[in-house]
């Protein structure tokens, strides 16, 4: 179920290659491009951005003239393109966020953005989607629909923060993730899961099923 | 420089294709796959695997057969493929590994390896190189080889270390970094750079320089 009413924040690492992000871009409310990721939206044929954020080097004049006042030049140094599209999206009363094109290229933007996320949650209803699964960052217990078989994995960006799951093939009572690999590779055992813990912050990667 | 003494451990992620890391897999003295990559490796036709470790269930039989006693297979549940591998590099005194194809599929798996990296550097030399830049993981201040303009990104495996630095663009002094983002993004200004800390875990991602 992809819904239409969703803001696209468009990052500038990987082009959506996979169908789910792809539907979601197409489906868009509303696209925001940071700097050059609206040269590759362009480039792939589906659809113009109806914003462009950055300090936009790296966009020909012509295009720039075309986009006219989709264009949000920012040129802080205080926070990056994917921050800047973020708040434009807010201001704008977007309710729900999904981020697109953040991983896939260099693995220090990868990093940084999939934890941006976890500082974004806190004021919007906002995920991520990758070509492979989707990041979604929590703050206290919460039960998430999932499908039988689906990889699961969570990651503690507090890692002293004592977890416990059900509904995971394997368990765990009131242990802290200290390291990102040891909350990797679970498996949802039906049609939810259910993270518990109290005032941390937890990502939660789902990988797509096979069948999309 | 590239060193031919070196262990390389080729993960079954996507597999390499910058010159870096792929001069590093021909000059290798020894080169142990896990699982599913040493299909692709062969694949590649730059050389055979010398051992390759795991379940083997995606490795065809004749494959098998002819890798004969390179073959490790170990179905414990307790550790992952990389694990396994890392496990056999240091029983055959591998004195220097260098991980490979460790990033760039399912974010999670990257996320998971390049955190394992760090558990591993505490037994040996070990280093990972991906497409886009190396990670090496520190356990205390240490200076660091680098470039002038080398884009150097830090993340703290245990957010509450203060944490110093020298010799990069954005200086910080007894600063924890609590989000991965904190440390992205900064710059080296000369031929190396020095990270102060005691007592904590952190990961140096060094972007490879335009000129290779």
């Amino acid at each position: 179920m992809i819904e239409s009413d969703v803001t696209v924040i468009l990052a500038d690492g990987q082009f959506p290659a996979h169908p789910i992000p792809l539907a979601i871009l197409r489906r868009a409310r509303m696209v925001i491009c940071c700097d050059g990721a609206a040269q590759k939206l362009i480039g792939s044929g589906i659809r113009m951005p109806d914003y462009v954020v950055g300090d936009l080097d790296s966009l020909n004049m012509e295009l720039l003239d075309r986009l006219g006042d989709k264009v949000v030049r920012i040129e802080s140094q205080e926070s990056n393109d994917l921050t800047k599209a973020f708040e434009l999206a807010l201001s704008m009363n977007s309710e729900k966020i999904v981020i697109l094109g953040a991983t896939g290229l260099r693995e220090d933007h990868t990093l940084g953005n999939i934890s941006l996320l976890s500082r974004y949650a806190e004021n919007a209803d906002v995920l991520m989607y990758t070509d492979y699964g989707r990041f979604m960052a929590i703050y206290e217990t919460t039960t998430i629909p999932s499908h039988k078989g689906q990889q699961v994995s969570l990651f503690s960006l507090t890692p002293n923060t004592p977890i416990s799951y059900k509904g995971l093939k394997w368990d765990i009572t009131e242990r802290p993730l200290l390291s990102w690999w040891e909350g990797t590779l679970n498996e949802a055992l039906g049609d939810s899961f259910t993270v518990i813990f109290e005032g941390g912050r937890v990502l939660v990667y789902q990988a797509y099923m096979q069948k999309v």
